[in-house]
């Protein structure tokens, strides 16, 4: 059900015209109220694409009444007129909506980087869109968002009189802070924006924040929580994050399903670190490491790959005290051979590697892909 | 000439059948003096191979009469009795050759990593090698030291009275720090080991330390300079630290050139940075950015993705002052649409990418390859 399962929100997808395929690739998710409140996070990267500089703004008071979404262009440096796109979007939206100021209307774009909208096509669909809004536009409008994906992500909590609904895309350039991802998640629940940036962000740092497909960092990555407050209902903080961190964690593993090229799904769990920044730390160097990637896609239990990677990192360990284990049979003990790695089947669509750094209690999981012919076909002729 | 090139050294190759395959695995080389001064620089990975640990230690002294160098078998992740195999393997150099000492004997070994080496063939193929010494053995031996090397490398510098010559292997698991290299380098000048090592350290900064192929870093690298004196000539510091650096130049460049699967050699070539730090590190974030490593395969010119790349970097710079250039062409200026792309041709092996940061006047320069399907079929591979 998407960012329609809350009540108070409208949605659609349509295809404006910006993909050259005809594919639907815009779509308008509106907040019908009462409340507006509403918290977003961004990329870290220091090159922002304009929309994800002109939502940050937007953001910046805690209320957005509607987001409107494209792909077919992630318009990232493109300059001072590309922010001007931006803003000329929003308001388009306003416009065409009654009750709307284009200071409360977040964009968001992903495609290739490095190329204008086509602004004439992109206003026109705004209105199109405007036009097709429905309580059950949801699921149009996640279509609306996939770039590579080969389907579209959607998820939904429901607590006891209120909702929590969401939608992404990401494919490829998933990397922390965040993967390359739109994310808008909705709820009816009746919070202030406070509410929703503290969950928010507690919710991202543990499930978009730990998806590296691919090590490469997006400049247009952006999640939204909306809250209309239509439910009449004020859930408890706690009960809240939770929904927000499980609609995140569901959204999440769906990008690393739906990764452009993969084959597998790779869980790395690390324990025994010393704190949780070792332990993210060691995650994702072994999440990066090419021929790890390589070698898991060969369904080859490399463990010695492993250790050199868990090597690159300023972590407490011991590397005489080191256990890797490859779907629970643990081929490296005390930094050397272990149990035999004939023993490990790696056939599956999941793998999971667990690092023991034997340093401490602290454990962390990180989610990543393997690296393959496919993907490299994919990512080599993505522009031409 | 490889490492015989200089007067004073004997080198042997031979099969000693640590491969499977039957080819030769096992090199000899014997600095017969008059001076045995030598330096070394090691891998910075934490998790280091039994024989870096080993040749470490004999390096502290400043003195090497001898290298024995493996292939099929990296000796790393072994624990203790791959440590004692190591210190085997030089026992036995010390044994076959007369006047020699075991805590004088280096060991390099490189191969997969997690698996012990078949002593008993690898200790019989050192008497083998201690047979076949010559002065001539410096190609044998280069060819000895190959892994997934299509050819064997070799450099010569000849100074006036004095010649510096090495050998090197490596196609894979190379990134600073070095890339997963064995390299020896013999010179007959007359120089002490801390010349030798100032020497060394200040070459392999700027060459090795600026291979970038795959973004992961050995456990095993190792790189050596062995001076015999044999020449009696004393060259001024600058004239041979120049000559060392140009050595290891040529050599590293041949590591480019044969990585893995490439079919492009990437010259990133940073400019206007603040400060070398800040250039090293930008060059090195889109020396290891996979999905820019595709598109340059692909024989797009996709800017983008560098500016991605240097976004996820600490360096000083304004997103809106960065300029990128493919093969001379400005498709990048001021973080937007530059010249038009169509204007680059990457149809060459080598592609050169600027970056401008402009934010100072500090340059680097780092070379990478491209990511192809082959290399992922080559390291899905491996170990199977």
């Amino acid at each position: 059900m998407s960012v329609t399962a809350a009540q108070g929100f409208s949605a659609a997808g349509v295809a404006a015209g910006i993909k050259s395929n005809g594919n639907p690739d815009l779509a308008l998710v509106v907040n019908n109220g009462p409340s507006r409140a509403a918290a977003g996070v961004f990329t870290s990267n220091r090159v922002q694409a304009a929309p994800v500089v002109w939502s940050n703004r937007v953001l910046a008071d805690g209320v957005v009444s509607a987001v409107v979404l494209n792909s077919g262009g992630a318009n990232a440096c493109t300059g001072p007129e590309g922010l001007k796109d931006t803003r000329a979007t929003a308001e388009k939206v306003a416009e065409v909506l009654d009750g709307h100021s284009a200071d409360q209307v977040a964009v968001a774009s992903t495609g290739l980087i490095g190329i204008r909208l086509p602004m004439d096509r992109l206003l026109t669909g705004v209105g199109k869109a405007a036009a097709e809004l429905s309580a059950d536009g949801g699921e149009r409008a996640a279509v609306a968002i996939k770039t590579t994906d080969s389907v579209h992500k959607t998820a939904v909590y429901e607590g006891a009189g209120w909702t929590v609904g969401g939608m992404a895309k990401g494919a490829g350039m998933l990397a922390p802070g965040l993967a390359t991802m739109l994310v808008v998640l909705t709820t009816d629940a009746d919070l202030g924006s406070e509410s929703l940036d503290r969950a928010l962000r507690a919710a991202t740092r543990t499930t978009f924040d730990r998806v590296d497909s691919d090590g490469c960092m997006s400049t247009n990555d952006t999640v939204l929580l909306l809250a209309s407050g239509a439910s009449e209902t004020a859930p408890e903080y706690g009960e809240f994050a939770e929904a927000v961190r499980s609609v995140c964690d569901d959204l999440a593993r769906q990008l690393i399903g739906d990764a452009e090229g993969s084959s597998k799904e790779i869980r790395i769990d690390v324990v025994g670190a010393a704190s949780e920044d070792d332990a993210v730390e060691v995650a994702r160097a072994i999440a990066r490491n090419n021929l790890l990637k390589c070698a898991i896609h060969g369904e080859d239990p490399n463990w010695g790959r492993v250790l050199a990677a868990i090597g690159t990192t300023q972590a407490e360990f011991d590397p005489d005290r080191l256990n890797v284990a490859f779907n629970g049979v643990w081929v490296c003990k005390d930094g050397a051979i272990g149990e035999d790695r004939d023993g490990v089947d790696l056939r599956g669509r999941e793998v999971v590697i667990t690092a023991d750094l034997a340093a401490g209690t602290e454990p962390a999981t990180v989610w990543a892909n393997d690296l393959t012919a496919e993907y490299v076909h994919e990512n080599s002729a993505y522009a031409s």
